[in-house]
């Protein structure tokens, strides 16, 4: 290992790269991890210097923070690679300011931009063998952060470890998605923590998400809480509904997360002409629009899986399936959208930016 | 270190004890833990042979689930010893089967009684000295599990990891508590996780939570998500609302946790001959009762605090402050309680286990 001091952050280069070991043909999603991670560590009021290091486990004491009060957030990005082996990042600075809209609702501190954009900059320098060029190739970039503060008492920590750490990733296709619209279930609550990338809003949906799955469907859309009648979202989606030539999609709240892709396939369609309307949805209105032939498509919009057709859903025991479209919308604007993110069309909109 | 192993259990005895270290008259709560804990794993669908060992921290994968996900659970309960140095428990019983409620809505491992709850007896029987006897000492147990699979997909982890640590606590007097109703942040959403002792329910409330102390509540009594009408719990204890003579406390449901003291007092309180109505409580009840000077008492409830009376609470920034009572019904039944707990009583109710 060699180590590198800058003035801004601390490099310990591994000694060797376990790059050949991958078989980056079959890559079962966020399962492995490229050489290096950046830490940084949150102590006496202060972020301290990151470093860049060997990824390796590391030690909590068993009262830490994390384990019992769940303060611990995370973002989900990609790094992709032109033709010409550019890398490239999509809206980082989304997910940067998401992620401390985040830190701020779980009680924890903002990370500095020089250690969340910079040093995921350097990471990915350092890394980026790890990112293959191509269209079906990404680089997961996952940055979180825990409390690593000690004591179990119900208050928040003084002490935080922000890291980030990469998988690479196959764009995928995840089978035939069959939802099931949630009756009693639900993901938020008015005031509570859903349109935050807190950790404890995914642990609380696989139990519901299990019993989904029994019955045969892949996935939950979520409900309003109080009167299960309005569509929100999926577990790691926001969704969108075709009503004829019609896309639908609910607004973003203090329930839902402001999903990167969501505002992008928005702006995308809305440059297309395509009529988007984002008001509530309400489960009814689908039903009906099943029945009368006019629901087209639903898909689910969100960074890991980019754009995910659903094929039907069930609503009280009923199996409403979609007909087959020839002209897919959702097709279409993931194919604008990933056009541009690996660079192989104009990016108008200025999203892209470069590593 | 001393190894022993028991058909049930591997036993790993710290070579000193850190006991003298520790000023038993000044203890901050929950910040000091005992010489061992108690740890066993789940892996490969099978509870590993539990291990009492030295208190000490472990090594964890930045990718494990509990850092991404939030798939974590706890519970708190207590032990406390006699005149005769006899050691006891209180309800344990309640404590494990609620923390195996927890597991399931989390989508994680039920744990076997004898890890629980014989592990529990091993492990305070090894570190019985830290208990001290008097009725203002005990010795807060923190059993909890957390998700130790790695990868950052958003299912259900394949392994765990169990633990039991061991905090000694004298009884506090937290001062003048002052509390704030909820009117628009909250706890728990309808077919959420609120019943479940899970993380992340915790760590949502330290914002919500720490806005209220800068405008000088110590804590915030929660209400109904949906309409912000009816008054649920605080953060971690249940609450008791006096009208004149009669005691009145929320139902439980899928947002309010079950809390152990909650119905103890609640059979106590009945023992006793006083009329308990347990009943959903509206915020415009407990406004009008304090108008009318028939508001008498509220107290929190839970294992750490045991009572802890309120003196005022502040709805759409009017506080209503509570009268001072001569004959409080929260120390009444505060003091029976602890007297059952400490054996300073007859326990008619069979609520008291010897270690
Ligand atoms: C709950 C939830 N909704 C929606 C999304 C989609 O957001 P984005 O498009 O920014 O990835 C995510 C994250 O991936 C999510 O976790
Ligand atoms: C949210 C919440 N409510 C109420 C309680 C009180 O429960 P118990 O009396 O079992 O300690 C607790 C736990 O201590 C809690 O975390």
């Amino acid at each position: 290992m060699s180590t590198t001091q800058t003035n801004k952050f601390e490099i310990i280069k591994a000694s060797t790269s376990k790059i050949n070991e991958v078989d980056f043909e079959n890559l079962s999603f966020g399962s492995v991890f490229t050489d290096h991670l950046l830490e940084c560590d949150y102590t006496n009021g202060q972020w301290q210097k990151p470093v860049i290091k060997p990824y390796a486990p590391f030690l909590l004491d068993p009262s830490v923070r994390v384990f019992h009060y769940g303060q611990a957030i995370f973002e989900g990005m990609k790094a992709y690679k032109d033709d010409d082996e550019a890398l490239w990042l999509f809206r980082p600075d989304e997910n940067y300011k998401r992620f401390n809209n985040s830190a701020v609702r779980m009680a924890m501190p903002e990370v500095p931009e020089e250690v969340f954009i910079e040093g995921l900059n350097q990471l990915l320098q350092l890394d980026e063998a790890w990112v293959k060029k191509g269209k079906g190739n990404t680089l997961y970039i996952r940055p979180f952060m825990i409390a690593t503060g000690t004591g179990v008492i119900a208050s928040p920590s003084n002490d935080y470890k922000f890291m980030i750490i990469l998988s690479p990733a196959k764009s995928y296709y995840s089978g035939e998605v069959k939802v099931l619209i949630a009756e009693h279930y639900s993901r938020a609550a008015n005031g509570g923590i859903g349109a935050a990338k807190a950790a404890g809003n995914y642990g609380a949906q696989f139990y519901p998400t299990s019993l989904a799955n029994k019955e045969g469907f892949q996935q939950v859309i979520w409900t309003d809480d109080a009167t299960h009648t309005k569509l929100e979202e999926a577990g790691t989606m926001n969704v969108f509904f075709r009503i004829n030539d019609t896309l639908l999609t609910a607004p973003v709240s203090e329930r839902i997360l402001d999903g990167i892709t969501r505002k992008s396939l928005i702006d995308i369609a809305e440059k297309e002409g395509i009529d988007v309307q984002i008001r509530p949805v309400l489960v009814s209105e689908l039903v009906e629009a099943s029945k009368n032939g006019t629901l087209k498509e639903i898909f689910g919009a969100g960074t890991a899986a980019v754009v995910n057709p659903i094929v039907g859903f069930s609503y009280q025991d009923v199996y409403y399936e979609l007909p087959k479209t020839e002209d897919s919308m959702a097709l279409r604007l993931k194919d604008m959208l990933t056009n541009i993110q690996h660079k192989l069309a104009e990016d108008t909109f200025g999203w892209t930016v470069k590593v």
